[in-house]
């Protein structure tokens, strides 16, 4: 190194802290895996095709209160994800930042397959819709996709209007801000914790008569 | 920059350098989550934490192959994870790398809760499980952990013999090597298309006259 001019070997330094640097952003980008949702000009959001390497939240088996009537011979699953930002905001204040966003995933069941003689296992992929929280976007800050339409999976949504059925019935039931945290065991607790449960949740448990 | 001595500054600019190496591979290893399984000096493999921030596979509900008696009243849900470094590694061969690590989490169901009124929603966790890839420490490469005892969850698990229930069921049955890519329906079409399907279970699909 004593051979060499200081300014030149400096000069080089600075290149590779700035290649680090540069290498360090798009690992760290690549590895939050676009945390905003992306809205088309006509205000329709972009499906994520990325949603399975985000965070599981939970399943579902056959539910009732929505999104998809159950069968009773061949319910369908639902699997609940969220972006793993939103996920760890979460964790830490009991809220959802702004920019939140859910994939909700219906599945088939199946029962008989391979070794499997009872209960219900996932088979083929049948609906993707969303939920994202944009308070600037949406009039009660959250908004509502459905991906489908007639059969095929379309790559962007119109948000549902803001007096559909699922924005009145997350309003109306929703443990945490418009999400059914009730139904997600590990945050359910974090939400008790961080006293962020809705007071309209906390009424209606309470008349149920719950010990939770 | 001129009123400095170069040779200064040249050292100011590689310790910044090696403090953002530094940085990055500590970002990287938080982001990676402790890729491999660790050991206490008993061999017994130490439950991760953090699962619940790896990759989800896929859930089942009463499923009957093993693991848990499926009850008919109150079935439970079995959710599968699979460290994301193993994930993208099957995403691009089709097979599972040395010291990939399995969770299965089992939690209870309830029917009626909130607004839910009929099928099945995610409570309680009861049991968490582990199937490890380990080469030099596995007779047959696989091992299997469960860490619950006596109705609690202990920080670690001796593997099951290597002629335990559970390795003989997986060795023989198996889709991908010893594990049940049978029933996580986004990874059997990567084995589908890496070709990495067990000849055995192939023949088996061959022999049930089932068209997938």
């Amino acid at each position: 190194m004593t051979a060499i001019d200081p300014l030149v070997n400096l000069e080089t330094t600075m290149k590779h802290a700035a290649l680090l640097a540069a290498l360090t952003l798009t690992v760290l980008s690549a590895q939050t895996n676009d945390p905003a949702p992306r809205f088309t000009k006509d205000n329709e959001l972009l499906r994520p095709t990325n949603y399975r390497e985000w965070i599981y939240l939970t399943s579902g088996l056959g539910m009732s209160y929505g999104i998809r009537p159950a069968g009773a011979d061949a319910p369908a699953f639902d699997n609940v994800f969220v972006h793993p930002s939103a996920y760890k905001a979460f964790l830490a204040t009991g809220k959802w930042p702004d920019k939140t966003m859910f994939i909700l995933e219906i599945r088939s069941s199946a029962s008989h397959g391979s070794i499997n003689k009872a209960g219900h296992f996932q088979t083929d992929l049948v609906a993707i819709d969303a939920a994202v929280k944009d308070e600037s976007r949406f009039k009660d800050k959250w908004g509502y996709f459905a991906f489908n339409s007639g059969g095929s999976l379309r790559d962007s949504a119109k948000p549902f209007a803001a007096d559909s059925a699922c924005n009145a019935c997350h309003e109306k039931n929703a443990a945490v801000e418009n999400t059914f945290v009730q139904f997600y065991p590990t945050l359910l607790d974090v939400a008790r914790a961080k006293h962020t449960l809705n007071p309209s949740f906390v009424a209606a448990q309470a008349s149920e008569g719950a010990s939770k």
